[in-house]
């Protein structure tokens, strides 16, 4: 079925442009030129395969988190010990490379753009609600941790990756990166100690 | 001097229906035309007071960010023990009612704006050491923590309080409000045993 996977490459294509716009100018600079330009195609090709600039928006937050999901699905198949998947999960969720520094910013600038859109805001809550699920499990595997406690962990964790996240992504200096990756290293070696 | 206290007002009052623009519409609603319809003037008194949108919006900015601090200021100077005021100046910090809940998606705003515009992310970063500054000169109270301690105790407080607040903002629900002040009293319990 090659035209299948050519829509879907297409769609792909068109949502990673979308990525390079919103790092570049924000959430203001994604109009279907821009989209279109940063594509090298043309606004109608955009319009095929998206009802709008909405649609266009809401694909690009969705592919985000999928891409980033994907990837730490691929480290929980792993038979590492629960507590170097967590922490290797986790990484994989942090701007530490080019390619996740560009998943934040889309994110930040998603975050905005929730704060006063219920459809965006809600989109975010089903992937937010999916990634709890997910640091939920590794918690649970982590034997010398109780239940109750990986209830209360994951709260801590989830909020500690955000502000991290956020921070190294606003000022990304080495200096940064590394106050990061020690709070994150030092957070996940005190679990259930 | 009348006049120069009401020119430090009418300032005032621009910024606070920019606040109500950014957090009804987000960072696109804000135009001088929808801050001016916003605080019932013309766009000729928004261009006297600022030197333009982007001279606005940092003002905007720079303003909720003061709010804030003087509230906590006014917690730091009570004699209550060094943990209680801490967690009071977190308190203000966090978006439990609807005054902070503004203040809140100002600053969402902000850093998406900040993740694409070197000049927002600087200011971002001045009021960020800020606060930093003040939750270290708090935590350097708390007798049972080391220095040594304080300094890493104070990246992960900051991360906590700003996932948490962001996730308590884009999911405004009783549930979360009582998820992010357990949150928050559990860590300040924890600190320097």
């Amino acid at each position: 079925m090659p035209k299948v996977v050519d829509h879907s490459e297409r769609r792909r294509e068109l949502v990673q442009a979308s990525w390079d716009v919103i790092a570049r100018d924000g959430i203001e600079g994604v109009t279907l030129r821009n989209v279109a330009s940063a594509a090298g195609c043309t606004t109608g090709r955009i319009n095929h395969y998206f009802s709008g600039r909405e649609d266009l928006l809401s694909s690009a937050l969705v592919a985000a988190y999928d891409e980033s999901e994907q990837r730490m699905i691929a480290v929980i198949k792993t038979s590492l010990p629960a507590k170097e998947r967590l922490r290797r999960v986790v990484y994989e969720g942090l701007p530490f490379d080019a390619a996740r520094l560009k998943e934040w910013k889309v994110w930040i600038v998603f975050w905005a753009a929730a704060a006063s859109n219920p459809l965006l805001a809600k989109q975010n809550r089903i992937r937010y609600e999916g990634w709890r699920h997910l640091l939920l499990g590794l918690l649970g595997q982590i034997e010398s941790l109780s239940p109750d406690s990986a209830e209360h962990c994951v709260e801590e964790l989830l909020a500690i990756i955000d502000g991290l996240g956020l921070r190294v992504t606003l000022t990304n200096t080495p200096g940064n990166r590394r106050m990061a990756s020690r709070t994150i290293d030092d957070y996940i070696d005190r679990i259930g100690t």
